[in-house]
């Protein structure tokens, strides 16, 4: 076989976080290949690569050690060329060449060689397009967090609501950004600081866009340049671009008022021991979705309560602080109730129950603006 | 409601170890309530712990710290009796009493309490029984090493050769006790050193006992007492008894000429690197338990190479020790290949090739009583 000529050459610690941040895009189950491969563009010193699924498309670029003339753009399959450049040793130096065959790609690095299966860049799709929209800059740590903490409340099924699919996001006056996503039984709720007025129509973002941006940009200090248009948004960051469909759908404008202002009663309680006497009750659960919690107001003391459908039941009491009457009753869905708990990262949690609506509304001990909302449900009570 | 007697008392740290222990003979999918339970049974001052699935019975016993005077024995939904056990905290005194409704008990510990469902001991099956064989004791850390080096080896579907879905154990001449396995493709044996001379017949114990065993007995340093019957054996060790069905059939008695002496080739070869270079290749394997890997022997380096079905292929070199002609290929089951490196606990490893039998024959490169055989297939050659 005559010798061929590499089509470019890189360095492992260049390509395999290019790979990592674009492999988040690969369809990992597509039926249409092209779906399933990473593209990758050789020109002079830079490689670009890119992948969709069609819902989301994230490109980033990487520097070539050098790269050949007649270097073409071509795509190989996501998971192969990923696994591959990440069992080469940390310092590789990778080769690609023409296969030996048509329609393969052939990786070299030091003893090792690879030929896998490539499919012409011509029938790679984009979803890339000029945005006609909003654009502002905003620190992401600050976003991703704000989507940690309202993500449990996401409607992960299809019930025929695609506004409860996403975490909506929309600029609030004085200079805040709100977060918000709820499921029909739960809400939850968040906002932070923007350094100036933003101005855009509220957004829907999909929970998988959402999660994607966590893995991407948890950690990533600069600011990102975030571009909204009707049903795209972009985010340019560290290098990499994430363009991503948004939700279409009208998130309910004033889901605040799900929290009232004029309730009767509040409890603080340690998250911890509420979060354990759950835990503890939920071992009886049958339904881990849908059996409720039973809370009674006590004495210095909430009973927690809970009553399988089949009739196994489970009862603890956390020391709670109350002022109130004694006896008020409440079943909140455990699944809710465990996903607030989980968030909630202050030490104690204030429980504010009934008003002008019968929610169950949860705040941090201490600072941070983000709240959660549980509407009641009927919960067997267990014998006592 | 009348204040129950309590049924018994016992420490958490009493009878957690006595519920994990027993645990690993609950039928976790029973579709007999029954196996899915466990038994038990207070009596003075201990707790008698059972479960089985009817192929194992582990049995155990814990001390009570007091015992009511109308204690009975019941079973309870094994799984719902150690997560709750296991949530209580550490130190948790825990009181079983009579349930509010007949066919269910109280679990009271602290501020938890619990009412679980119960069916009575009357309906509890045992497999125990006399056993009339032969007795032994044995030091059991040897006994699970032994186990673990040769389940790889063990055929996991069944292809209608019962004797390969277990650990072939067998007393040998000069105080040695022989363990094999094989699945048609492989063969693993380790041989142990033993006090005195054994005398039982052979028996295959099923690759699951042989895995209850390992994670009951693995670091227990007081030697077990083994009995073998027919198509029984009891092993009882640290307080703990377990009786398992054995596989009945008949393991080739002659299994250790599969490696013939009068090989033809022999190379050294280190273990780390020929495992590296086989999981690169196998990186292109669409059928990870089918595809074989070629091995082609050259002056100083092994050639490993991997073709899958489709046609992508991967090549690596590891360097060898090797005296012989250039030029030897065998192909080999990847899965097969993967599993001796895995087990092989030696830095290098003598391989053997050809001889009255084609097979391959892996050996540690000292010590160890132990050896591995891979009977060929044919492989697909890689494009050079």
């Amino acid at each position: 076989m005559a010798k061929a000529q590499p089509l470019f050459r890189v360095h492992r610690t260049q390509l395999l976080p290019a790979l990592d941040a674009t492999f988040e895009a690969v369809d990992k189950k597509a039926k249409n290949p092209n779906l399933g491969n990473i593209f990758l563009l050789p020109d002079a010193d830079m490689l670009t690569v890119r992948a969709t699924d069609l819902d989301i498309e994230i490109e980033t670029t990487c520097e070539l050690l050098d790269c050949g003339d007649e270097a073409q753009a071509f795509t190989v399959k996501g998971a192969d060329l990923r696994d591959i450049v990440r069992n080469l040793p940390e310092s590789a130096e990778i080769e690609f060449l023409p296969g030996a065959y048509n329609g393969q790609i052939r990786i070299r690095s030091g003893k090792s060689s690879f030929s896998i299966f490539s499919l012409p860049a011509s029938d790679f799709p984009s979803m890339a397009t000029e945005l006609r929209g909003s654009t502002f800059e905003i620190a992401m740590p600050d976003v991703t967090a704000a989507f940690s903490k309202v993500a449990h409340a996401v409607q992960t099924k299809d019930i025929g609501r695609p506004f409860m699919m996403g975490i909506h996001m929309h600029p609030m006056q004085d200079e805040r950004l709100g977060f918000a996503a709820l499921d029909g039984i739960g809400l939850a709720a968040v906002q932070i600081r923007t350094e100036r007025l933003l101005d855009f129509p509220g957004i829907i973002i999909p929970l998988k866009t959402a999660q994607v941006i966590r893995r991407l940009f948890d950690e990533v200090k600069e600011p990102a340049t975030i571009e909204v248009a009707d049903n795209l948004i972009r985010i340019r960051c560290n290098g990499v671009s994430l363009l991503s469909k948004l939700i279409e759908g009208k998130f309910p404008e004033h889901y605040l008022t799900a929290a009232p202002s004029d309730y009767e009663r509040e409890i603080f309680v340690t998250v911890a021991s509420l979060k354990a006497a759950v835990a503890r009750v939920c071992l009886v659960a049958s339904e881990t979705d849908k059996d409720g919690i039973k809370l009674t107001l006590e004495r210095d003391t909430m009973r927690v309560e809970l009553t399988s459908k089949e009739g196994e039941s489970a009862i603890d009491y956390v020391p709670i602080q109350y002022e109130g009457e004694t006896g008020f009753s409440i079943g909140l869905n455990n699944e809710a109730l465990r996903g607030i708990l989980n968030t909630v990262d202050t030490q104690d949690v204030i429980v504010r129950f009934g008003g002008s609506l019968p929610n169950a509304v949860f705040l941090p001990s201490v600072g941070a603006a983000e709240l959660y909302v549980i509407s009641p449900m009927m919960a067997r009570g267990a014998e006592g």
